[in-house]
């Protein structure tokens, strides 16, 4: 039942957004047969955040957008995601603060036991601050969902 | 007031965690004159996860021990990397679920005005999951505070 | 000081919206000289179903409308039910989801000490999900509040 | 891919608990070949209840207790039904109040297009309140995922 | 229905903490004929402030002890007051921190209109920190409930 | 590393807003050579309060608006201030409430050892309820953050 090591797809999804430049990360996931996509979204609004990842997994065809089984994982996913970004509720414009993120959202198979089937992994990495350039920090979120 | 690029200080702490065997990043953060640590803590109890981040940024003279200021900036930066770990309420026995986490504590200068002055970083990686080997999924968070 | 298994104000609340067609129900509280009211909601925004519920209930005379303290303790009943609906965070639209929702209010005696007084329950029972036809879930949620 | 209004998940797991001796509620939840089981818990603690629930699924097969993807929708929604019953934090003992808990789980397809599968609904209702007999209230639950 | 600006309910439960030496402030809620009491309390767990406060509270008849409505309002509201003193969820030792606080009851009548009846408020004054001496700064919550 | 009993930065921010006409509550702070501000702020929307304590805190140079820094550190406080406001969730219209506030920004030295530095108090204190005149009660925060 354990994950494998060489398969986190946590991990995936994050080192897609930290190490931009790393060729062999996106060969990793090739290689395995997994399915990602990145993007990039800026708002001072959470539902602008959801819909620019939602928007991004169904075009890339990471979920079957005719499936909302699918579109229940990712949703989870995402607002898990966003609980990492936000610190405490989620919300952004409504208290005074805007994101800019890099997103990535991966599917595959991360546990040795393949009955464990597919799982999602959403991931956001960036910076959150008041409205103003440059009074921002970084900040992260990762969401994993089975599929 | 920007962040400089090349000091991003999240980023260093993630790295840390999730790029374990990459020599250029201990390089560059000593480059920088940067103080960090890295430790492990697996608990089915918030307060020890807390304690063992504490415990070790003090034994590494990451923070000053004797000054609260720098215990309250590293405990607020803690509780919020929690956040992330969790994704909606800091509790992890009390809903039955267990951690293993691998941590870092980064406290340097990322913003490029050096006014801007020192800020600490945390990091949380690993797993979260029921009290069951295997039954868990990769977790991650970081909180960020001026010091 | 115990509740009457008999007049129970929350399951008679959930049952109006569960059993929609049983005449009983409306006898039973008819009979117990309780007062309630039904009806219907549908919104991306938190904030409508609060006033869909107080003005529903105003309107049928559940509450006196001039008095602050018969507000405050609806209020704090819709609010509750409203956790249970979201569980998490009171958030609809701003997180991109929407709700369509039938909810019941109901003002009587539950407990068998009549100095007890009366106490007020909300429930609210429907669908939950994205702004898409279809893809949504059922949810349910209860507050109650002495009045 | 909409909800089939004859085969509510939801609704079928609070009616177990509300409408207790509906002969026809059992019967019409075995011939749509439906796995449930219900069962009571009463405690002062949130992980007991989610230990209640996650062992009678085991037990009554529900889901294959094997399988984390299981496991995980499972638990995802018992941590949902509890958001409804605590509306607020899931904290019980640690701010002075217990529950007394019925609790069903469904395992069943209800929508219409069969590729959406199967799904899981948790349920619980009972009381919440200080504890001091006769001190509560009623309170009610439901989580519904994917598995 | 407007607040009496001459009684307002919650800034007496407040200064009778801040002003600990005024005593014009325990003759004027005398001369209201409000019922009032004070006490202190130190934890690392969330349910002794609730109970050293509902324990004080009827021990000096401010409710009374025999009705679950009375205790109720009561409960509510020193958990409305303890998310004052937390700042984001109800929990002190499971997060590694504890407090030292006063705290204060009063009931009362604040509205202009007597039909509002009597309210009650709860007030917790003092500081938050680390298991360590000093290593504390100060925090506040007011909770006010119908009665 | 004590709290010194006559410089509570905190029980200052809240006297300040209690103790309207209390002329040594003044002198004492300018003898201090702390910086403190006051202002009022009545909105629907959580982020309109936060931008009326930064624009004030500001304008009065209790910090430094070229500096993140200081940003971050008021923010919190804020934040924090407001989770005693709205205890529970940091949401105002929302959910269909409204608040009428006084607040005071307080930027001193509190402890004994002079290295702890200096501390930024915000206290919000006014009315929170429906957008109904008089449909309200008194409500507190507190935020404390290293500055």
């Amino acid at each position: 039942m354990a994950l494998n090591e060489n398969f986190r797809i946590g991990r995936s999804a994050l080192l897609l957004l930290l190490n931009e430049e790393d060729e062999q990360q996106h060969e990793r996931l090739a290689n395995a047969d997994w399915h990602y996509c990145t993007g990039k979204v800026g708002s001072m609004e959470a539902h602008k955040v959801v819909a620019a990842v939602e928007t991004a997994a169904k075009n890339n065809q990471i979920i079957n957008k005719d499936l909302y089984r699918e579109g229940h994982a990712l949703y989870h996913a995402i607002i898990e995601a966003l609980h990492g970004v936000t610190r405490g509720e989620v919300q952004l414009g409504s208290v005074l603060r805007t994101v800019g993120l890099s997103f990535s959202v991966v599917r595959g198979s991360p546990y040795e036991n393949s009955e464990e089937g597919e799982w999602i992994a959403v991931s956001l990495y960036g910076t959150i601050g008041a409205p103003v350039k440059g009074a921002e920090h970084e900040t992260i979120g990762l969401g994993i969902n089975h599929i």
